[in-house]
C-alpha cells in the first residue's frame, strides 16, 4: 500500500483523527457537583470578576484554534473548508504529540478576509492562540495582520513564520558547516508567496545583506505589481540591481532557497553558485531540484521538505514548541525576537561536532526540539 | 469543602475540564505520512471530490459545537462569554461522559444576534451538531430558528428543548404513577422563558388541551406583549379563558411546572390543586417550592432539578443521547418526533413496575440512558 491509500484507511478506521476528553473523572453526583451545577458557578463568578482567571480555570491557556478558509492547501489548492479538514486535524494531532498543546481545527465556511477576521475575533474568547493556516496570499497577509493587531493572543500563520523559522535554522546550521557567515552571503529566494515572503523578512532580520527574490518572471524588482505588503520587502532587497532570470540572480550564489515550484532549478544553475553553495529545495512533493543532481553540480548541502532525503526541512520543528512557550509565557503575540529565539533553539538541537553536510537540522522526532523552542520563545517573551 | 471551594480546586488543578487528543499514533515518519503529509491528501481530495466523505474521512460526524455569548449563564446572568467557559466546559465534559460525542466550547464575543447567525453558519463545516447554550430569550429563538432554516446539521437549543425534553419524560411517568392521562389534565406552567415556552410546545404537541401558562405579573391572556415566537404559543393556551394570578390558575390544577424563581409557590397554592397533584418546581438552585412543603400541603409527587431531593430532572438525562442519535442517524435537524422518541426513551427506562412518587425518571449515572435515547432518536429520523 502505499501512503495514500494508507491515509484513507487510516481516516476511515478512525473517523477522523481528533476527539475531545475530559480532565476531569465524572463518576457520581458529587463529581458532576464540581464539574458542573452547582459548583461550576464559582469559577465562572471568579473570572466575571477578574478577567484574568480565565487562565486558572479553564482550558483557554493551552487551547489553539487552527484555522484555515481552504483556500491553499498543502499543494492542492482551493479545495473548500470541508476538504481541508484532514490536514487541520492533522495539524492538531502534531501540536498535541509534539507541543502538548490542544489545538481544534475551525475550517470556514468563507473566503472573505473581512469575515474570516471577524469570526476569528468572535471565538477568540475560548482560545490561548489562533494558528492560521492554508489560506492563500495576498489574503493572509490582510487577515493575520488585523488579527495581530485586534487581539491580545498570539496569531500566526504557519505557513509564513512556521517555514520561515525551520529554514532559518537550518540555513543557520549549514553556514557554519560551510563557514560562511549570513551577512556576507548571497542569498536567492525563488516563490515570492506566503512562505517564501516571511523567509525574506525573517533572515533580513537575520543579518542578510544581498538578497535576491525571483518568481516566475524573474528578479523581483522595486515596481514589481505586488500587494504593498510584499512591494515593501522586495524595495529592501537586491542592493546590487540585478536584472534578469532565475540563473542570471543564481551566478555568484551562496544561497538558494525555494518556495516555488517543482524541477524550476538546473545543474546548469547549480554550477553558476558560489563553492560551498547550500539549496533548499522546498516545493513539495517534488522539489526545485532533487538532491542527487544538485549534488553531482557541484552543491555542498542540500535540504528539502521530504523525510526520503537528508535534511529534512519541516514546520513540525517549530509551531507545536513555539506555541507552547508562547502559551506558557501567556505572550499577547509572537514577535521577531521570539522567532528568531526558536531558530537558533533548533538549530542549537544538534552540537557544532556532530554538524555535518547531511546533518544540518534535527528530525521531528527528536523529544528535545519542543521543550528547547518552548523554553527559549518563553524567555525571548519574557526578557 | 463546599461545592463551590471544591469546584474552584478542581478547575485550578486541572486548569479547565477538556483536552484535544488523537485518535492516531505517531511514532515514526510513516505514522506521520499517513496522519499529515503525503498521504493526507487523499481524503482531502476525496472530500473535495464528494463532500459526504467529510463524514467518513474526518471528525464532523461526532462534534459539537457548544456556542453561548454567555448572557444568560446558569442562574447567573448576563456573565459575557470568558465567564461562560466554565458551564461551557463541563457540557463537553458531560457530551463525552455520557453520549460519547466530542463537543467543543465556542463562546463569542458578541451579543448580537445577527453575528451570532452568521458566525455558526461559517464555523459549521467542522461540526456535526451546534447545541446551543445559555443565550437569554427571545434572541435564543430567533438565533436558533434562523441557523435550523440554513444549516444542514442539527440545531438545538438545550436551555429550550433539552429541559422540555426531560420534564416531559418525569410527567409521563408521573402521571402514570397517578392514572392519569395528559390530555384530561390541567397543567399551569411558571415562567413563560425559553425554558418555559419550549415545555409548553412540546406538550401541547404530546397532547396537553389545558394549559395555563403564567409569568411575574399573572396568567397570560393573548394580547400579553410577548415576541411574535411566545405570542403564537400563548394563543394556543388556556381554553377556559382564566384570568389571575398563579393562584387562579392554580385552582384544580393536576400539574404545577415551574421555571421561574425561588419560593413562588405556597402550601395556599398546591392546597388549591387537584387530587394527586405533580408539581416540577425547577427553579435552580431554590426551587419553586421547597418539596416537604408540598407534599405536606397535599402533592402527590414533587420533582426538582437537584440532586439531594428525590425525582431529580436533569438535562444531562437528554441532550448526550439525543445527539449521540442524531449524529449516527446524520440527521439533518432534530424534529418533533425525535424530541417525543426521546422523551418517551427516558420515560420508559423505569418500568411500570418500579414507577413510584419517588422514582419517576431515572438517574443520570443510569448507563441505560443515553444508548435508549440515541436508539429511539435515531429510530425516529430514519422512520
Amino acid at each position: 500500500m502505499n501512503y495514500s491509500e494508507m491515509a484513507l484507511e487510516l481516516h476511515r478506521k478512525c473517523k477522523g483523527k481528533i476527539e475531545i476528553q475530559s480532565k476531569c473523572e465524572i463518576r457520581d453526583a458529587q463529581d458532576l457537583s464540581t464539574v458542573y451545577t452547582p459548583g461550576v458557578a464559582a469559577p465562572c463568578l471568579a473570572i466575571r470578576d477578574n478577567e484574568d482567571d480565565v487562565y486558572a480555570y479553564t482550558s483557554k491557556g493551552n487551547m489553539v484554534a487552527v484555522v484555515s478558509d481552504g483556500s491553499a492547501v498543502l499543494g492542492l489548492g482551493n479545495i473548500g473548508p470541508k476538504a481541508a479538514i484532514p490536514v487541520m486535524e492533522g495539524k492538531a494531532a502534531l501540536f498535541k504529540r509534539f507541543g502538548g498543546v490542544d489545538a481544534i481545527p475551525v475550517c470556514l465556511d468563507t473566503q472573505d478576509a473581512e469575515e474570516i477576521v471577524r469570526t476569528v475575533q468572535l471565538i477568540a474568547p475560548c482560545f490561548g492562540g489562533i494558528n492560521l493556516e492554508d489560506i492563500s496570499s495576498p489574503r493572509c497577509f490582510e487577515i493575520e495582520e488585523r488579527l495581530k493587531q485586534t487581539l491580545d493572543i498570539p496569531v500566526f500563520h504557519d505557513d509564513q513564520h512556521g517555514t520561515a523559522i525551520v529554514v532559518a535554522a537550518a540555513l543557520t546550521n549549514a553556514l557554519r558547516v560551510v563557514k560562511k557567515e549570513l551577512k556576507d552571503c548571497r542569498v536567492v529566494l525563488c516563490g515570492f508567496g506566503a512562505a517564501g515572503t516571511a523567509i525574506t523578512k525573517l533572515l533580513l532580520e537575520m543579518g542578510a545583506k544581498d538578497f535576491i527574490a525571483v518568481d516566475r518572471d524573474g528578479i523581483l524588482a522595486p515596481d514589481a505589481p505586488l500587494d504593498q505588503t510584499r512591494l515593501s520587502v522586495v524595495k529592501r532587497l537586491n542592493p546590487r540591481g540585478i536584472t534578469g532570470s532565475l540563473l542570471d540572480a543564481l551566478q555568484g550564489a551562496d544561497v538558494f532557497i525555494g518556495v516555488s515550484a517543482p524541477g524550476v532549478v538546473t545543474g546548469e544553475m547549480v554550477r553558476a553558485m558560489n563553492r560551498d553553495a547550500v539549496l533548499f529545495a522546498m516545493a513539495n512533493p517534488t522539489p526545485e531540484i532533487m538532491p542527487d543532481l544538485a549534488l553531482r553540480a557541484g552543491a555542498k548541502i542540500v535540504g528539502t521538505g521530504r523525510s526520503d532525503f537528508p535534511n529534512q526541512v519541516n514546520n513540525s520543528l517549530a509551531f507545536p514548541g513555539l506555541f507552547k512557550g508562547a502559551l506558557d509565557a501567556r505572550a499577547k503575540q509572537i514577535t521577531e525576537k521570539m522567532k528568531i529565539a526558536a531558530v537558533y533553539a533548533i538549530a542549537g538541537i544538534i552540537p557544532q561536532e556532530e554538524l555535518s553536510e547531511t546533518n544540518i537540522i534535527p528530525t521531528m522526532f527528536d523529544e528535545r526540539v519542543a521543550p528547547a523552542v518552548a523554553k527559549a520563545v518563553r524567555e525571548a517573551w519574557e526578557a
